[in-house]
């Protein structure tokens, strides 16, 4: 099976990033639970919601983001199972392309430069099964979908859902 | 129609440039004439050819290449009736991801971000016909292929062959 896996909220934890951030810059302590639903800038005051928007802008933003928990084990067992490709909408912030190589080559050196996708329509992908936090990719990706959950996608209904890397692992491995 | 279109030797002179630095570091007065056949590093005396390898990974070489003769002005056309993206085998020279969007942003401004693909493996593309120098790419592509002329392809004949972007657009415009 080939498998494309997203990177920003599905194995890297840029959600987390931006609320660690603001907390630094508007000396906050907000936690992943204070954000039930939505972009993290929905979920900060309008005045603050330009500085939020920056981050992704930021040198070093894409290098210093957490793993998400348990994908770093699960995808190794995938990539043993199944043919697994990363792939990351990462062309609209071309300072994004080597942080993302990089952290790639520190989290998951077991995908090699050869399985590496960043591009930006995800419909263009010909494979089996897309694991995203977008819809928007899901949506027109010609093969089996899974939602990755992310605050920002809490209401959304229209494909199967992950909330862990541990179920992903229960359904396919 | 969904075209992807290679960098490398296709609308961005690599070999050129290749043969450019190399007169450079050796003092030499060679054209493209001179390479009948051949990967660029063929060509020369085997003491020089660990300097050519060097090259991909040295800083600015994807930078300064120049765009293939007529590859402006045929892609600008092609992209105006045809969805055309770029593929790019890319993510093996990390250094160069950003000086293929800088590239891009110079030379080919009318190919959206959201139409820029930098991979390995070029069979997970999903379209209609795949130009590209390599016929490793295009051997796997499920789709139709076109093989661009260079040396060193000069002697394959598994696909169909375009020696110049005005030929491409013979056929596709």
């Amino acid at each position: 099976m080939v498998i494309f896996i997203d990177m920003d909220d599905v194995i890297a934890d840029t959600y987390g990033k931006h609320i660690d951030m603001y907390n630094e810059e508007f000396n906050k302590n907000l936690s992943l639970e204070d954000f039930k639903s939505g972009e993290v800038w929905q979920n900060v005051p309008e005045i603050h919601q330009d500085s939020i928007r920056l981050h992704a802008r930021t040198k070093g933003f894409f290098r210093a983001l957490e793993p998400i928990k348990d994908s770093i084990r699960i995808l190794k067992e995938l990539s043993e199972k199944h043919e697994v490709f990363i792939a990351s909408a990462a062309m609209q912030f071309p300072n994004s392309l080597k942080e993302k190589s990089e952290w790639l080559d520190q989290f998951f050196p077991f995908i090699s430069w050869q399985h590496r996708i960043l591009c930006g329509h995800k419909y263009i992908l010909k494979g089996d099964l897309l694991i995203d936090d977008r819809s928007l990719n899901l949506d027109k990706f010609d093969g089996n979908t899974l939602l990755f959950t992310s605050p920002h996608n809490i209401h959304e209904n229209s494909h199967d859902r992950v909330n862990s890397w541990e179920e992903v692992a229960r359904k396919l491995l």
